[in-house]
C-alpha cells in the first residue's frame, strides 16, 4: 500500500487533480490518496469548488506527490514555505508528478535542474522563465526522468497517472483501470497535437 | 449566465462530476457552478477525497442540473427525497445531464421513462433492471433525447459536456475548450469501443 500526497493550493486547476486521483483511486488496496494543503481546511479551486485537505505540511512522507496546475500557481511560486516543503517532501518521494504548472512549483522549488520536463502548452513561455535549468519539452503528453513525471495541461494528466501505473504494476493493470474508466489511454508519451495547436512546434 | 447545479451523495464518483466542471469552468462568463447536495456541507467521495456542497435540496431551480455516477448511487436510488427533489429540479432545468451511473438515479425518478437514454458499460443490467421503461442504448459515448444528456462510464462524461457546450455555443467555442484543457474530444457519440470491450454488443 503506497500514500499518494495530492498537493492543493487557492486556484488549482479541478481535472488536473481529479483527473489522476480517479485513476489511481481505482486501485484502493494499491494507493491511499491523501490530499493535503499548507494547512489542513477547505481550499478553493480556479473553477470554483472547494475541497477538503485532510493534511497539512507537518503531516509524514509520501511514496507518490501529486502537483497539479492551475491560476494559483502564479501566486504560489512565491510561497517560500510551499517550495521548502516541495524540497522536502518531493525528495522523499518514490515517484514526484506533476500536472499542467504543477511544473512551475517543482522548478521554482529547483527539483528539476539539469532535468527533461513539460508543462501546459499555454504557459511554457512563463514556465520556461521560471525554470531556466530546466530542459523544457515543448512536444510531449508527458515527459519521465528518472523518478520525476511531467505531464502538459489539465487533460495530460491522466495519460501520465496510467503510465505511473503502469510502471509500478504494469502495463495491462494501467489498460484495465483505463477500460473500467471508459477512457481512451494515450500510452505513447511523444504524440502531443496539442503542441502544435498551441504554435510550440 | 447559466446557473449549473452539479448534485453530489455520499460515494459519488470524483471525475463523473470534475470532468465536466473542468469543462464548463473554462467558460467562465457562461455558467456559473454550484455543487449541492442533500444538506449542504462536506460530501465525501467514492474515492476518498471529500467536497463542499454550498447549497442543499432548498436552493432555486437551476438552468443545468449535472448527476454523477458512483457506487453511492446503489444508496441513493432508495433515497426518496433525492428522488423528488430530481422530478422538481430536472423538470424545471433547461438541460438535464448524467454521468455513468447517474442515469439510475434519474431512471429511478421516472425521468427517463421512454426515453433513449445510456449508462456505465459495467454496470448496464442493473441500470436496466431500475428503469424497464427506459430506452436503453448500450453503445453510445453519450445520447441526447430533447433536453436529456446521459453519458457512458467516468470519462464520457467530458465528452458530452462538451457536446452541451457545443449545442448552446456552438461546436467552436466547444474545440476551443477541448483544446485549452488539451483533451482529445471525441465528437462523434456513436463511436463506443468500451460496449464491446465490455462485452455488451
Amino acid at each position: 500500500m503506497k500514500k499518494l500526497g495530492a498537493l492543493v493550493f487557492p486556484g488549482f486547476e479541478l481535472l488536473d487533480l481529479f483527473g489522476p486521483l480517479e485513476m489511481f483511486g481505482m486501485l484502493k488496496d494499491q494507493f491511499e490518496n491523501v490530499i493535503l494543503a499548507e494547512e489542513p481546511g477547505l481550499v478553493r479551486s480556479n473553477g470554483g469548488p472547494s475541497v477538503l485537505a485532510e493534511a497539512g505540511f507537518e503531516a509524514a512522507g509520501y511514496d507518490l506527490l501529486l502537483v497539479p496546475g492551475g491560476m494559483g500557481t502564479r501566486r504560489e511560486i512565491e510561497n517560500a514555505r510551499l517550495g521548502d516543503w516541495l524540497v522536502r517532501a518531493g525528495g522523499r518521494s518514490e515517484i514526484l508528478m506533476s500536472v499542467c504548472t504543477g511544473s512551475a512549483l517543482l522548478a521554482r522549488a529547483g527539483l528539476l535542474d539539469g532535468r527533461r520536463a513539460t508543462s501546459n502548452k499555454m504557459a511554457f513561455d512563463w514556465v520556461r522563465k521560471i525554470g531556466p535549468s530546466v530542459d523544457w519539452v515543448p512536444e510531449a503528453r508527458w515527459v519521465e526522468d528518472g523518478n520525476i513525471f511531467t505531464s502538459s495541461g489539465v487533460s495530460a494528466g491522466m495519460d501520465m497517472s496510467l503510465a505511473v501505473i503502469a510502471r509500478l504494476h504494469g502495463t495491462e493493470v494501467a489498460r484495465k483501470i483505463a477500460a473500467a474508466a471508459e477512457y481512451h489511454w494515450q500510452e505513447d508519451a511523444r504524440l502531443d497535437p496539442f503542441a502544435r495547436l498551441h504554435g510550440l512546434v
